[in-house]
């Protein structure tokens, strides 16, 4: 049951008798044409209205029309990636038109603001799957089959929750709990409440198997998923339809579940968004921290935001795991991209630059080859401030270092050691890598959306949690 | 046989005729005086010259005369501490007498450079020991009948070896080979080269056992003695002649063993004596490092020279762990003191102040009770520069430390807290501490044994290292 905090939600969130009209108009005459097209090269496709639309769970203002072109099983792979892309072109004229890739291509279109994905899939029986999105369909179905005007209101109050606080959609950027995903959950425990109530108690390892695939014997989906929460899919068993869920995400809806449930506010769902801090006022905070930060910016390499995504996370932490390597302690890390003109990394560290004297340990005295080769690397070594000194049984020296500044050591190594960043990103780095420490990187900031960022980055402080704020002066 | 090498060094280290006369003329006659002033006292003891000079093994200039009376077994302890030292106070009159304790007291004296020990033992059969100087008489009647004139030789060779690289003598402070060590390693190898030719290839575990009391069970004694080197006394299986070696001494000496034979060299029995560096000289050394020092003065408590060392060392190691539980990054230690007036710890930490952000570590989220208790402590509260924020599955907040300076917080917490520093030491500290730190050290440098000891601390390297320096330009 809904309850008095959340209607006020809903009317917010559940989409006007306008915006259903219009979309489901614009959905049933692009899945017409996209069938006639599709008729029109032979092919008789089944072509469907799917997704949150077709189980009108959507969130107001935020549709996304998914057609689904059910092809027989027999038809080749390469038709999907040329006449199929042709006939959603066709059917979509006069639309802003994108070819995206996931397993294989789709053709995403947008006009007046609505967006629509044309995707092709296999009609197969459940486990005989052909592509990833042969799946969709059967989704559709099972959650139709279960649903009623009462929960489609509970699961617009849980995907909107998961959008308010940040852990809304399983794309890499986010790691987050797909709408499909929301559906489950609600559909499981009965409501948006009860799907609070319940995460606010989940500890690992966290399995929910509503068909019970595994029941008398959950060690085997334990085995099999090796994620931070496991939602056995009611239409394959061999699927964890929350394999996308990053440990922060998923424990950032129980904590949020949890103080929602102690004090229900709108803020929540509606999060106020902070002005971008000016760069003067980044300067400030940077300066008044103590530790030293570095950026990276570079200009992103062209790619589907989850392939792009992904590697800037693998290079986020390749040249966190190098700078460890180099012995500048790193407290934090994070990346920031627009996805076209720019991508940030962000290292926040002890000091940029290393301690002046660091201990290296060399063999064991009564190791005799390796202490000799010890002695003649370090006595009268110009880098030696104390030793070769004996400690225990072992040979150690003091080194200088220089104190070798993270930004330079950074400008000479990329390109040209291996580092494990991924190669898009390094080729991209070599033509428009600029790396800019402490206050540097206020030049950035005259992007609003990276100073929010930025400062982001430095509260660290999710914006739900200040609602609870027992602590708070007021 | 003796080398080439080593014959000019036998000529500067063997006694002379004159100084032999000498010291066995005071010998003989201190002997005759403590064995009639125990007969006088009614007490039937035996009264003999042991040790070094009794064994002629005693290195030029160095002789330490050791005066036995052996005890008949039913004579009280009590006698030991108040008529026995009575005795022998009569017996020196005239030299300066200093009351030493070791497990019980006895006396120590001193004419014209000659020192003498005037020590009570019981006379008892091996095993049956009653006091631990009852095995003295033994230890000398068995070198003794190995003996010949030219083991003597090889014996003085390896003692001044042991001297001149700084690992002589058994006292804690020094931590080394005691004189008898060295007659048995000498007897078991057979010379001075063979000892160290030997000694070059040790490797752990260490094992000597010249009697073979563990014959077929040698585990038997590395269980037993839990040691970096065990040389079994042939007067007592119970007991490892090299117990006092510390793991640094034993590796020094293998290493300048590895050293020598290389490349022979006087400097290992005769090493130059730098002179005291200045004031100004060891500022100028202390700030090219770019570390921090700090220095603990304080006027040593009373006590024998061995407990007031294992005392300085635990405190040494009691600070050096307080100041790693506050995150201060210790480098090195050591300690240094001239018995009487000043004693002093030193430190090099990589910075006195602390990093200036820390990262602290909170619960899983899903411990929902400890995760509630820490966003109620964290939320808001001005300490805080970063967080609470969801790393994984954990709560995490980064903490300002204020950069407390490491010599404050000394300061503030020595006397008050317990760190683990020995009663005596702390109520000297309570009493008369200063802490120094890095250009402040500078004033403790007017004294010049501190202040070599300070410059040797700093540069570590033993100085017969420098002798087979490959990379030395020259």
């Amino acid at each position: 049951m809904v309850q008095e905090e959340e209607k006020q939600i809903l009317e917010k969130i559940t989409p006007t008798e306008e915006e259903r009209r219009l979309v489901y108009g614009i959905a049933e005459e692009v899945r017409r044409r996209v069938e006639e097209e599709l008729r029109a090269l032979g092919v008789e496709a089944e072509v469907r209205v799917e997704g949150s639309v077709a189980k009108d769970t959507w969130l107001r203002g935020d549709a996304d029309i998914d057609i689904f072109a059910l092809l027989p099983p027999e038809t080749p792979k390469e038709f999907l990636k040329t006449r199929f892309l042709d006939a959603a072109r066709k059917a979509t004229k006069g639309y802003r038109q994108v070819e995206r890739w996931a397993e294989h291509p789709y053709l995403e279109c947008t006009l007046d603001g609505i967006r629509l994905n044309i995707v092709p899939c296999y009609k197969t029986r459940p486990g005989k799957w052909i592509s990833a999105t042969d799946r969709t369909p059967y989704h559709t179905e099972y959650v139709l089959k279960r649903l009623n005007e009462g929960l489609k209101a509970e699961i617009r109050l849980l995907k909107a929750f998961m959008k308010g606080i940040g852990c809304y959609g399983a794309e890499i950027r986010i790691g987050g709990f797909s709408g499909y995903l929301c559906e489950l959950l609600t559909l499981n425990y009965g409501g948006f409440r009860q799907t609070l109530e319940e995460a606010s108690e989940w500890r690992p390892p966290i399995l929910i198997d509503i068909e019970g695939y595994y029941e008398g014997h959950p060690e085997d989906a334990l085995e099999l998923f090796q994620h931070p929460i496991i939602v056995v899919d009611p239409v394959d068993e061999a699927r964890n339809a929350a394999s996308a869920v990053k440990p922060k995400r998923l424990w950032e809806f129980v904590s949020a579940a949890r103080q929602y449930l102690k004090k229900p506010s709108q803020i929540f769902f509606f999060p106020r968004e902070k002005p971008a801090p000016k760069p003067e006022q980044v300067r400030k905070k940077l300066l008044a921290r103590g530790t030293s930060h570095i950026a990276l910016a570079f200009r992103p390499p062209k790619a589907p935001p989850d392939i792009l995504w992904g590697q800037l996370f693998k290079a986020e932490q390749a040249v966190c795991r190098f700078l460890k390597r180099k012995e500048y302690r790193v407290l934090r890390s994070a990346c920031w991209s627009d996805e076209e003109k720019q991508a940030v990394l962000v290292y926040e560290l002890e000091s940029r630059r290393l301690p002046a004297i660091k201990r290296h340990v060399g063999p064991p005295v009564w190791m005799t080859q390796h202490s000799q080769q010890f002695l003649e690397k370090y006595l009268g070594n110009k880098e030696v401030a104390t030793g070769p000194v004996i400690e225990e049984d072992r040979w150690v020296v003091y080194l200088k270092t220089g104190r070798t500044d993270a930004k330079s050591v950074l400008k000479q190594t990329i390109g040209k050691e291996k580092m494990g960043i991924p190669k898009a990103i390094l080729e991209s780095m070599k033509k428009t890598l600029k790396i800019h420490a402490d206050e540097e990187i206020c030049i950035l900031c005259e992007n609003a959306e990276f100073s929010r960022f930025l400062d982001e980055f430095l509260v660290g402080r999710p914006s739900w949690l200040e609602h609870n704020n027992t602590n708070r002066k007021t």
